[in-house]
């Protein structure tokens, strides 16, 4: 029994570095560093380069959770070369920067800072002309934090069309789809107003499948979906009837064609647009699995693109992991499997928590009994849902000391109230904030018997 | 395009040629010739051997879909020295044997017929002695078919719990634990009547993880399972009220220790008692991943415990899909990823389908618009759920030619009316009753660009 538990206490420790290095590897500062270079007057930005004289003026917008140290790092890189510049974060996100502004604003419900803050970035790069470069920094949290409601919308009537989607359980890809044409910035937007200028975006993505038309909602990126989809996204959650007028109004006017549809691939509003990617829940992954290997565990990415209900995707894995331990396949012991992506949770109580929380409640029943299993599941952003805790740390023996505690983990699960029963067990993971945000970082370690 | 067509007809027949592959892998006549050799008067099972000089009678008896091959193999090999037998199969599952008599009743709602083939087998193993030797064949499909509700308790009010229990979504393990404790012969009971004869156990396992004890019930294995678990299963699904009055009296009775637990561990029934477990879920996905790999396809068998709810499980397995074709990840292309085990439906609605077309559906929901993947998902006995359908095939395709064909794939699954839909497209997997049954198989193919 001893034995049973230091190597559990083992497998906890390295859990918690694979869960670092996989923070590590995608920590904004670095990956801008990474991915940006400044030499000889020449930015380089992945295989592409700008040379700073053939341009006026050097701008810096942005928005998303992760974007204050983004635009940190591209000031420690261009120093004065940076004329001006304005990034909206969350809340308690900002940093105080040299020539960038940073307002700070509510998420994941927008609020009228968030409005005032988006206006400031529309108009400077409304005001920036064809020899200005403006290189615009983009992270999870975006889509919330740059608002500018279209014509006849209210920002009241997109916040109550957000929190309906985000109760039914929509995809972030088709949330943003609905926000995109509630918008003056998102969906290419951005790029429409910053034309001619020449606009180069840095991405963080915090969205399955890393599309950049997704992330932030795309503000300069040509956008593949349609007032048609918008349709179709509401009508399969049968909420259509329930948004506001304002909005199936504008809806119905754009799938009539009275209304112009977001900008599409041969807009001349992307022109001079070029992407980079700087951070993705794969490279996370990648970073996580790498240090696995250091720790002596075989390692397997399932897939960086995990969605679906949490506790379903759940049994799945601990399926894996008691196959692992049953046959050694798909990977021989001992092994730790990885999966990132953002599942969501169909709320069914009043309980509190988070998806990453309810993963790790979730995989502890199905694998009660199980010996030298650990499962770990956190927020990359180190929040998981409405609550101070990043994710959860479970093992084999957690429903049974839980039932010694007197908490039925069913009853928890059924609540969804995994907050309370993780902290009862002290095994909430608490990173604070981390100021990335790459979705969830998924680790299960299985351990010799 | 007709590249692409072709290479995906390649595809879906390689699909069919890797399940078949499994199927023959788990084929129950195959499956006990391989585990029993009979020569010089000695029966070999896995390890153990069986001198039948040392018995006056060899009885075969078991209950299962699977049975009535395995019970034939048993005759081609031991001939005359069988003395007698019965086994209770699925109605339409005999064959004609010469020793065992063959009683087919109904599956999965247990009927008369089946009640009156087990008093047959309950009354051959009690006039059984302590020099006879009981060669006991089980499979998926035994629960419903071996009955003999104990005292209090009446055929109807066993087929109304396990209608309860089918409908809210119950793992089969939890069935069972409620089946053992209101029946005479489960959960260890025939082995309590077969007492003192040897016993030894022939297994055609249709369970996640193999448990002996849950397979058919385990009529002949220890149970672990008790009246509290049974209490327990019925309030976790909240049909403790609406079981029978009968069924609630008798655990009432169980739990407070007045009726007899079923037969643990150390019981005298099983002092002659061994098993053999001669086909699994996992044995039918290594045949697979032979074939797959056969077949040109780096092959990874996920795990033969998959469980949860279809659609959701669905999910996991196409971000799996995906993930190979972004990064090659969890293993480079071509891929064939397989996963086994038995997922769950809540009905949603009132459609026509099974679990393993309702996961080709979702899959093909999620994989919408991919190139080159395929999705194969069958149930091992040929039978899904109450359609004449094994499953269903299905590509990143499948979704576009039902909108051709005007049908709204969401609304099908909505509906769990995925019969219908891979009707439409000829897309049902068809394989005629198989005779066995080892859960269901998954197979994903994923080719190169």
């Amino acid at each position: 029994m001893a034995k049973s538990e230091s190597t559990l206490d083992r497998m906890r420790r390295e859990a918690h570095d694979i869960f670092q290095a996989a923070l590590r590897a995608v920590d904004p500062e670095e990956a801008i560093l990474r991915h940006v270079k400044f030499q000889d007057d020449t930015l380089s930005i992945g295989e592409r380069q700008f040379k700073l004289t053939d341009y006026d003026r050097v701008f810096v917008v942005g928005a998303g959770k992760a974007d204050a140290p983004m635009a940190k790092a591209l000031e420690s890189l261009l120093r004065d070369r940076i004329e001006d510049g304005v990034i909206v974060v969350k809340e308690g996100h900002g940093l105080s920067l040299r020539k960038v502004q940073v307002r700070e604003a509510s998420h994941p419900v927008p609020n009228a800072r968030g409005v005032q803050g988006t206006e400031e970035l529309l108009s400077l790069v409304e005001h920036a002309g064809r020899a200005d470069l403006i290189i615009c920094v983009m992270s999870g949290g975006g889509s919330a934090l740059l608002v500018a409601p279209a014509e006849g919308i209210t920002l009241e009537d997109k916040q109550k069309v957000t929190q309906l989607l985000l109760a039914c359980g929509a995809t972030i890809h088709e949330i943003n789809t609905v926000r995109k044409h509630l918008s003056r910035v998102k969906g290419g937007g951005l790029a429409r107003l910053a034309y001619p200028a020449t606009v180069v975006s840095l991405v963080l993505s915090d969205v399955v499948g890393d599309d950049l038309d997704v992330i932030a909602s795309g503000p300069t990126v040509p956008d593949s979906s349609t007032f048609k989809d918008v349709v179709e996204v509401l009508k399969r959650y049968k909420i259509w009837d329930r948004v506001p007028p304002s909005v199936r109004d504008r809806v119905d006017k754009g799938e009539r064609g009275e209304i112009a549809e977001t900008p599409k691939p041969k807009d001349p509003a992307f022109e001079h647009s070029s992407w980079q990617l700087v951070g993705t829940n794969l490279q996370a992954l990648i970073a996580a699995s790498k240090e696995a290997q250091l720790l002596g565990y075989r390692a397997l990415i399932l897939s960086a693109r995990i969605e679906g209900e949490t506790r379903e995707v759940a049994k799945v894995h601990a399926a894996i992991a008691k196959e692992i331990r049953d046959s050694e396949n798909p990977i021989p012991l001992p092994a730790c499997i990885l999966s990132g992506g953002e599942t969501t949770v169909t709320l069914q109580g009043q309980g509190r928590g988070g998806r990453n929380q309810e993963f790790a409640l979730a995989s502890a029943i199905a694998l009660a009994g199980e010996r030298d299993v650990i499962v770990l599941s956190g927020g990359t952003d180190g929040t998981d849902g409405p609550t101070d805790a990043a994710g959860a740390i479970a093992d084999g023996h957690t429903v049974e000391r839980a039932r010694g505690k007197g908490l039925d983990p069913y009853d928890y699960l059924r609540r969804n109230d995994a907050y309370p029963f993780f902290e009862a067990l002290k095994d909430l993971l608490m990173t604070g904030p981390t100021r990335t945000n790459v979705m969830d970082v998924r680790i299960f370690l299985v351990d010799r018997k």
